[in-house]
C-alpha cells in the first residue's frame, strides 16, 4: 500500500523547533505516512507553503507551525497566517492543522518549551486522527480537549 | 423518497456535546434526513470539514458547532472560523448554520449547559426549516428571535 | 417585458420588520419588478441567501437587510457578514445594497423605528436608481446623502 | 487609436464631490483616455462598481472614491470596502486606485476639501502613471510621497 | 540556462528606498535571476502588482516591500495589503516575500533606515533560498531568526 503525504510547514521566525517535535510524534506513530517538510521564513509564508505542499508534493495533510512574538503587530500577523491557512483548505478540500504558539502563552522559557512539545505532539496526534480514525475524534466531541495545557474537561 | 443529507460538525475543544443535542434534535423532528456528523480538533477546522461534508458526503446543508474560550485570542479564533465558515457557504451555493456558544456567555457552568442546549435545539430546527419550511422564517422576519436566550421581540 | 427579479433578504433575528417595508416602498414605487423574500435566521446567513437568490431565482440585485444587536459581538458578526456580501457581489457581478442598523443607533425604541423605517425607504430607492436610474446617483455624487437619518449634506 | 477606457467610481455619501475633481484633473492632463463615471450608494458598492466597470465597460483601470465618517463604524465600514477593491483588483488582474478621505482627516471643513482636492489630483495623476508612465513611479519608490499633504519625504 | 525571474514591488510612499537595497542585494549575490521592478503608489496596490507581476511579467517569485506610518489608519491600511498578498500568493501558487518596515519601528531616523536595510537584505536572501536553497531554511527551522533586528535566537 502506498504511503499517504503529509506536510509539515514550519518557519525560521520561531524559537522552538516545533517542526522537529511533530515529525517524530508521527514516525514514531505510525509508518504509514511519508512526511514532506517545508520551512519558510515567517508565518504569513505558512498558507501559500501549504498550497505547494497540496498542488506539487501530492499531501493529503498538512499542519502549520508558528510562534507569533508577543507583540500586537505579531497578533495581527498570525491572524492574516491563520485566514490565508483556511482560505488555502477550502480551496484544496483538505485539513491542515494550526498549530500556533504565542510566546506570551508560556510564563518562562521552559514552560513556553513545554507548550509548544506537548502541543506539537497532541495535534500530531489529531492529524492522524483526520487520516486515519475520525471516529476517535468524534467519541471525544465536546470534551473539552485542549493542546499545550491539560484538557479543560466537559462541564 | 431519498433522504436528505445533513452535516453535522463539531469539535473536541467544546466542553459541551452540542453534537448530540442537535442530532437528537433534528431526530425527534423529522425521519427526512440522514445525518452524517464529522468531528474536528478545533473551531478552525470547521470550515474545511463543512466543505468535505458537502463535496464528499453530498450534503444539502450543514451545522457547525464551536465553543469559543473566554479569552481574547479565542475570539479572533472564532472570527476567523466565521469568515471561513461564510466563504464556504458562498464557494458551495449553500447555507451552514453557525452555532457558537462563547464560554463567557454562562454566568454558571449550568447556565452556560442551558444556553448550549436551547441554542443548539433552535439552531437544529432552523437548519430543518431552511431545508423543508422557508414560510416559518419569513413568518418571523423582524420578529427578534433569539437561540441560547429568550426571544429578544420586535421593538 | 419581463419584469426584472430582486431579492429581499432579511432575518428573523431583526427586531424590526424591514423586509415588509422596503417591499411596500418598492412596490409603492415601481410595477416592473419581481420581488423574492427570503429570511435567514440571522446576519451572517444574509451572504448564502443572496447567493442562492441570484444561482436559483435569476434576481439581478437584492437588499440585505440586518439589525446588530449593542454588543461587540454584535459587532464582529455584522463585520462578517458585510464581508461576505462584498465577496457574494464580487462572485456574481451584481449588486447587493445593504441596510443595516445597528440597534444602539437609535435614542428610544420610537427612534430605532425611524430610523429603521427611512433607511430601509430609502436602499429601496437606491436599488431602484442601480437598476433603473444610475443618472440620479450620479446627479447626486458627493451630496452627503443618509439613510436612516436626514442627509449630512455637501461640505 | 483607440483610447483607454477608464473607470471613476465615487458616492452619493460623501461630502464632497471628488470625482468631479479627478475627472477634471484627468481630463486637464491628457485625451487618451475614455472616462466611465459609476455613482453607487456608499462605499461597500465600491467593489462591485469596480467589478460592473471592468466586466462590462472594458475599463483598464479604475478609482475610487470614497469617504468615511468619523465614527468606529465608518471606520470598519472603510475596512471592508478596502478588502473588496483589493480582492477585485486581484480577480480581474488590474489596478483600482482607492482614493479615501476620513472626515476626521481635516481639522476644518475648509481643511477637509483642500485634502480631497490635493488627494484626488494627485490619486488621478498616479492613476495615469500606472496607464503610461510606470517609470515615474519607479524615480520615485521610497520618496515618502503623500496624496491630501504635502509629501513626507525619504528619510 | 535561462535566469529565473523575479519581482520587486515597492511604494511611492515609503520613506526609504527599500526596492533599491534588496536588488542591490540580490544582484550581489546571484546572476542566475532576472529583476523585475514595479513601483506603485501604495501599500494597498502591492497586491495586484504582484499578480500582474507572476501573469504579464513570468516571474517565479516575488517581494514586496512597504512602509506603513505611524497612525492607527496605516496599521489597517498594512493588514489590508497583507491579506491580499496571502490571497495573490494562493491564486497563483507562488511566494510573495513581504517586507514591510513600520515606521514607528525605529527609535531615530538612523534607526529605521537601519532595520530597513537589514530586513530588505535578509529578506531577499530569504527569497533566494526560496528559490535555490530550501534546505538552508530547512536547517534552520525553529532557530528564532529575525529581520530587522539581531536574531532571537531559539529558546
Amino acid at each position: 500500500m502506498s504511503k499517504v503525504n503529509i506536510g509539515v510547514v514550519d518557519t525560521t521566525f520561531a524559537r522552538v523547533d516545533m517542526g522537529k517535535i511533530v515529525i517524530q510524534e508521527i514516525e514514531n506513530t505510525t509508518s504509514k505516512v511519508n512526511i514532506i517538510r517545508y520551512t519558510v521564513p515567517g508565518m504569513k509564508d505558512l498558507p501559500i507553503a501549504c498550497k505547494i505542499l497540496f498542488d506539487e508534493h501530492k499531501c493529503e495533510i498538512c499542519i502549520a507551525l508558528g510562534m507569533p512574538g508577543p507583540a500586537e503587530k505579531d497578533k495581527i500577523c498570525a491572524h492574516e497566517a491563520s485566514q490565508g491557512l483556511i482560505i488555502c483548505q477550502l480551496m484544496k478540500g483538505k485539513h491542515i492543522i494550526e498549530c500556533f504558539v504565542h510566546e506570551d502563552e508560556g510564563e518562562t522559557p521552559e514552560h513556553l518549551i513545554e507548550i509548544c512539545d506537548d502541543r506539537a505532539r497532541k495535534h500530531g496526534q489529531n492529524l492522524l486522527r483526520l487520516l486515519f480514525d475520525k471516529m476517535w475524534l468524534q467519541k471525544h466531541a465536546g470534551c473539552g480537549l485542549r493542546q499545550g495545557f491539560p484538557d479543560a474537561g466537559p462541564i
